[in-house]
């Protein structure tokens, strides 16, 4: 049975605490039961409906890396039924705790239904690059 | 006055014409009136609200490209009052026609209120890297 969310963080919570714990059937209780959903992660093709979208969580789970996530929120959007929460991934590997590298940019979209919230949209972005030295006549050029 | 835009897809197509023809006042009659609006360029921080939003299109729009724009839709989740499209952009700049880079992946999020359809989340990755050869036990680590 799905597991019932009472809030948007709520369903944002069991994501990451599952995304933290590689734990595919928990992920997956984030997710709307729907198939209208999809899932961009950095510089991979968007995959869309659940059974692609638990493939690729399937796929990442499967490198077993053992990570904290730090959540850092930088923007929600909020509508009657559906809320947007931007915000920073921090993560840090425990293999290699001291380094930390630069936080990835994730938009999550979550929808209220019969079953309470749950996610419908997963879409992290690589984080932007170190800033550089820059002078008059030396901005970077835009990367859209 | 905000323009009324009587469908997402009417305030979409409002917001790649205005990024194809550099016209920013174009640009921001697409987006919706309101300060909860956010834009994710690809390598870039996020911005929010329509000053900051503004302020990242002028700054895109002065390098003065000149580029045709292809929309490749994906998919669309379509809720009430609250639109998701998720498109491949395919930029050839003019400079260079013969050339087409990978596409780019969007994620636009466009909400109804009383003034019709419009803009509150564009956010948009690289393309993946190409495809490599891959054979057992190649497999591509995640980028998650």
């Amino acid at each position: 049975m799905a597991k019932l969310f009472e809030t948007a963080q709520d369903a944002e919570d069991a994501f990451y605490d599952a995304f933290e714990e590689n734990n595919l059937d928990k992920m997956m209780s984030a997710w709307a039961s729907e198939n209208d959903i999809a899932c961009i992660q950095p510089m991979r093709e968007q995959v869309r409906g659940r059974a692609a979208v638990r493939s690729s969580w399937e796929e990442v789970f499967s490198f077993g890396a053992e990570m904290e996530i730090e959540i850092h929120h930088q923007q929600w959007i909020e509508m009657i039924d559906v809320a947007i929460h931007i915000v920073h991934e921090q993560l840090t590997f425990k293999a290699n705790p001291t380094q930390k590298p630069p936080p990835l940019i994730a938009t999550n979209v979550y929808r209220q239904a019969g079953q309470g919230w749950h996610m419908v949209l997963h879409h992290t972005s690589p984080p932007p690059p170190p800033p550089q030295e820059a002078g008059p006549g030396m901005g970077v050029p835009p990367r859209f």
